[in-house]
């Protein structure tokens, strides 16, 4: 097959949806949005051998890729709407290209977001960046600057899973649950949605929670304080790593994909699945605080230069 | 410089423009399109050592990877409006990032489109993949697939150009006319946005005029003659190469970001700088006429696979 019949065979699959008049198969797709909303636009790259060690399941590496996408419009707050795929390859085999159109495809259809285009290249490794729209009610979106003295911070469900998952897929250990995590992570669509008119400031935890929260700080001119006991973390975590272990892959792993938001304490006291583990205040210092003390943390995460 | 340092100082120029509430530096831009419009949306990738030789200057890289994307929007009949970027870089040489912000913002500003948020990776070689959305009154962008038999199709500009550039800059042989139209090409929005209302079906030639003009025809359920003798070609490409591979640049060449479009003949009669090249008829066959006899020509243009 060449370019044009791979991309008709795998990705156009010439749905019917609302909003989508124009989708794949044109020099580009025709969209109608809600006319009540402001659109979010994100765009993230996954990269072979950096992102996801070279061997992966092209399925997990589809769906990694339409989840981190989705996790940026968690943090504003926004529905998906639709999205772009730019998927560089080394070769077009057609077992690789059919693994990867079914995890692209299981990861839109749970989270309702329409693949309307995309360009396909060839090149010395596998680059995959999704762009995606979402839509999130007029002026209401969700930023990483609101966050005010006074706000408690709050993290969703357990960091340091996807880090220890990574860590243990390049050893080539198991462990079904912590892999799981690095490769099939949970957008927090629901909670960011929820988070709208509530939280003060969202992020989302891609680079680890230290660097990602100081990240919202320096946005919103803020510091914070935050107990490292109170991180929550998984029993799966905990079973495998020692206590140190766990703390650093909770404060400075990556890929996490959980939302790090700040809101007064008493606004989302019915939301399930957020740990409160600080408070924002008026300093511009991040301190993680152990027992009461102050602990030093590498707080690097991952940066790429 | 670390990747957010990066960012912020190459590619944050925290412009106010209208429509952008929130642009580079959040988790995703925040944007208010025009409700009395469509979207168009298109995603396009240049590979470096497939769509742009190692060592090409990062300013043309960039100011290339904007322009083949305004291409798809000016071939849908669409204004620009805003774009994302996503930059996978071998290392992050401050020389280099400057050249390529230098020329991405060229062009952007030329053309009037905004970036508004990003994502920078590291890869094994470079590649850059622009989205960017664009906007055409409701109900209104044009598609490859409506052509008609009857219908004269027509080319802008001077095809095969860039494809003459790009062999010469590949012997390292210079010419600065050939060369600057692969380097540098000329998305035709103005063309496209008059179009609008009278174009029966447009496409962008990036694969080559006998390949893209394939596709819209396919898209449209028509054939076509066109006549190789009437192929408008630059005085630059007869003075360069013989009367053969002027044709075959023309014909099969890629990466001119020419509009190739059907219309009825009087509704365009005042355009400037179109060539009526052939007619589209009721058979689903693309014939090349030379002196009114039909010719065999390898319309593979370029695929990737």
């Amino acid at each position: 097959m060449n370019e044009f019949e791979l991309i008709r065979h795998y990705f156009d699959r010439r749905q019917s949806v609302p909003g989508v008049i124009v989708g794949v198969g044109d020099d580009g797709a025709v969209l109608a949005p809600d006319p009540n909303t402001d659109q979010c636009q994100v765009i993230d790259t996954l990269v072979e051998g950096v992102h996801f060690p070279v061997g992966t399941d092209p399925a997990d590496i589809a769906y990694r890729s339409v989840v981190v996408n989705l996790s940026d419009i968690a943090a504003m707050g926004g529905r998906p709407r639709w999205m772009t795929l730019a998927l560089t390859l080394t070769d077009a085999s057609e077992s690789w290209l059919g693994a990867f159109s079914s995890g692209l495809f299981a990861a839109a259809d749970k989270y309702n977001v329409v693949l309307v285009g995309g360009d396909t290249t060839r090149g010395d490794s596998v680059v995959v960046t999704i762009a995606m729209s979402g839509e999130v009610e007029k002026g209401c979106a969700l930023l990483r600057s609101g966050a005010t003295p006074g706000d408690t911070i709050f993290v969703t469900g357990t960091p340091g899973d996807a880090a220890a998952g990574l860590a243990l897929l390049q050893q080539r250990e198991a462990n079904e649950y912590l892999v799981g995590r690095f490769l099939r992570p949970t957008p927090r669509l629901e909670t960011g949605r929820k988070l709208v008119g509530k939280a003060s400031a969202v992020i989302d935890i891609s680079d680890g929670l230290v660097g990602d929260l100081g990240k919202l700080l320096q946005a919103s001119g803020a510091g914070a304080e935050i107990s490292i006991d109170r991180l929550p973390l998984s029993d799966a975590l905990r079973a495998r790593f020692d206590v140190d272990k766990q703390r650093r892959f909770a404060l400075t792993g990556g890929d996490d994909y959980e939302l790090c938001f700040a809101a007064n304490a008493d606004s989302v006291v019915e939301l399930a699945g957020i740990t409160a583990i600080g408070k924002v205040t008026e300093s511009t210092a991040l301190l993680c605080l152990l027992n009461g003390d102050v602990v030093e943390v590498d707080d690097s995460g991952y940066r790429h230069f």
